[in-house]
């Protein structure tokens, strides 16, 4: 078997590791970064708190990006970039702004307006600013990734776009700014490493290095995530969740993610599902659809180093996760019709379904969605 | 618990992937590249295949590498270099040509002789000639650590060097090259990696991406190592140890080596004992020791991890290990002395066996070695 790995982030894990941001910035050279996040982080304090201690090196904040953040939040961020003459992008916040800053730290060094990409049509620009990522859930792993999820809103569009170029330089992964995330975002996020880690698994661009990482992960999410929902400021539990994040985002950057994840994307566009629990909606039925077809006992092997007896087993146990961290097990409330199922199945056809061990068809993604309706 | 990540190498994993090397040197875009690689690669006409398949590419080779290389072959290595005003290095070997060859790359940008950095008194330099490492051993992991191991002979010194600048570009690992490999090099170099994994694992800097792939690895060579001495040419077995190098090496690369490897180094230099069967003669002794102060319950999840009962049962199977693989058990051969006792206990106290968990004074040091002479 052939297979390829690369993961040049530098990773710096632990609480309080933010403190070390002004250091980074200064490792950089560069005297004029901008601090991409979200409005929350204005609210809290946190972003003052970054600026202040910046030392001057953060010359400007952007935080207009909102959940599933549209490309024309990103031109936003890229026109601030250019009016401040910004030499560095430091992004702090969920998978939303992490993505959002990314693809401004990229498309800000080219002229075409950051929706023109988006059909993944015209090549992406090679280089980007220095980029420092700092999250603030245990989720998307965007830190360390070379994917950003962008949406068009007005186009009804919400695609993966995949480039080297997206890693960024430095993560600063500090599981104490994951201790106010609210019980519910905690559960959907902590779902999402879930996902990731078994889509990592699964996919049949998996690779050993990829499939070492995604076993630590799930493995600590089935331990910890529960107890992250249940106790907030619970340190272990949450340093844990966030190792998972981390890990999993190494597990699934290569290989993608597969069949859950390419059903996320309209549960959260057409029915306004958070990502991560949209994407656990469909994980332990693909699961056990691909536990049939587990020919070289992939599957079942990990379902055994995860402290499960066989695929199945591993399927209960996520279908009860979900139930004890008040996730959604099923589309009942929402009072699908026929011709919804039918949209719902021909927008999940996208790419990263092909990755999927077995093949799922329009007819398999109809069967389960009427399942869950 | 806080940690740091970083794996900067590209890692191309697979048989017949050296036929990528043309493609990795025009990638660099450099035209004046030197093979570095050991005498049988020469005789055995690899060395000449590959510099025929650069298209011009490759100018020069130094093969005057012998396995412990000392300082001075790193130093006629760097005179052909600048001889042949050569701006890339390719190496082509086992763990000592890849060590010579990182080092060359390093000390021929700086002005100094290479044995002046031996001490570790004066700092490394920053910067080093673009470096691809291809290995044609499961064993050290070189192609993708920051660790370079040289030696002094003259001065009885045998040193790991450690920086940043030791991480190869590129590795390109092929398991065929690694077909015709002699069995018991095959032993010695497959016991290195269980060595690097346990090591890292168990070490005081353990981290848990480090720990993961440690994990992965150990599980491989007790279930590949003794079928890839058996059958020298069983492509799976041969993968999986490559796989198991690898992945090995980025767990070890980090947190460094610990106990059994302090105490390789004067098994090498004084008696000769090959590498990884040095490291092999105290490691599962050190299991126990380790063992009896498992405050945290590590290293016993550890040996639940890859398949054992406990860390005493681990240890049995290490034993069995090597006598399965025909390494030496004890000393017993070398009629070793009081002196010879002292002698090997003060070369053992360099600074990894700091890293160990529990602390190793020179009389346990001592016990150790009466024990097995
Ligand atoms: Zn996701
Ligand atoms: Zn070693």
């Amino acid at each position: 078997m052939n297979w390829h790995y690369r993961q040049p982030v530098t990773i710096h894990f632990g609480n309080g590791t933010i403190t070390r941001l002004k250091d980074e910035i200064r490792q950089t050279g560069k005297k004029r970064g901008i601090l991409v996040t979200s409005p929350s982080f204005e609210k809290n304090g946190l972003a003052a708190r970054l600026v202040t201690d910046s030392d001057g090196t953060l010359v400007t904040t952007y935080s207009g990006i909102s959940p599933n953040p549209d490309i024309r939040e990103c031109d936003a961020c890229i026109k601030t970039i250019r009016e401040n003459a910004c030499d560095l992008v430091v992004a702090l916040g969920g998978g939303s702004v992490l993505d959002c800053a990314k693809a401004a730290a990229l498309f800000c060094t080219a002229t075409l307006p950051a929706g023109d990409y988006l059909d993944r049509k015209i090549p992406l620009p090679p280089d980007r600013l220095p980029l420092i990522a700092i999250p603030t859930t245990a989720g998307t792993g965007s830190e360390i990734t070379r994917v950003a999820v962008l949406s068009d809103h007005e186009k009804g569009i919400k695609t993966p776009l995949d480039t080297p170029a997206f890693y960024p330089d430095t993560a600063l992964v500090d599981p104490k700014l994951t201790w106010t995330v609210p019980r519910h975002i905690t559960a959907c996020t902590g779902m999402d490493v879930l996902c990731h880690a078994i889509e990592a698994y699964w996919n049949i661009h998996h690779q050993p290095v990829c499939d070492a990482l995604a076993i630590h992960a799930i493995r600590l999410v089935f331990r910890y995530l529960e107890t992250a929902c249940e106790e907030p400021s619970n340190p272990l539990a949450r340093e844990k969740m966030a190792e998972a994040s981390v890990t999993a985002g190494m597990a699934f950057s290569l290989p993608g993610t597969t069949s859950a994840h390419a059903c996320s994307y309209p549960l959260t566009s057409h029915l306004g599902i958070p990502h991560g629990e949209a994407c656990g909606l469909t994980i332990d039925h693909f699961m056990r659809i691909n536990a049939t077809a587990d020919t070289d006992g992939r599957l079942n092997e990990l379902a055994r180093a995860t402290g499960f007896s066989d695929p199945g087993n591993m399927a209960d146990a996520i279908a009860e996760l979900k139930y004890r961290t008040g996730l959604k097990t099923g589309l009942t409330r929402y009072g699908l019709t026929d011709t919804d199922l039918h949209r719902l199945v021909s927008a999940s056809l996208v790419p990263n379904l092909k990755n999927n061990p077995v093949p799922i068809t329009a007819a398999m993604l109809y069967d389960l969605y009427a399942s869950l309706r």
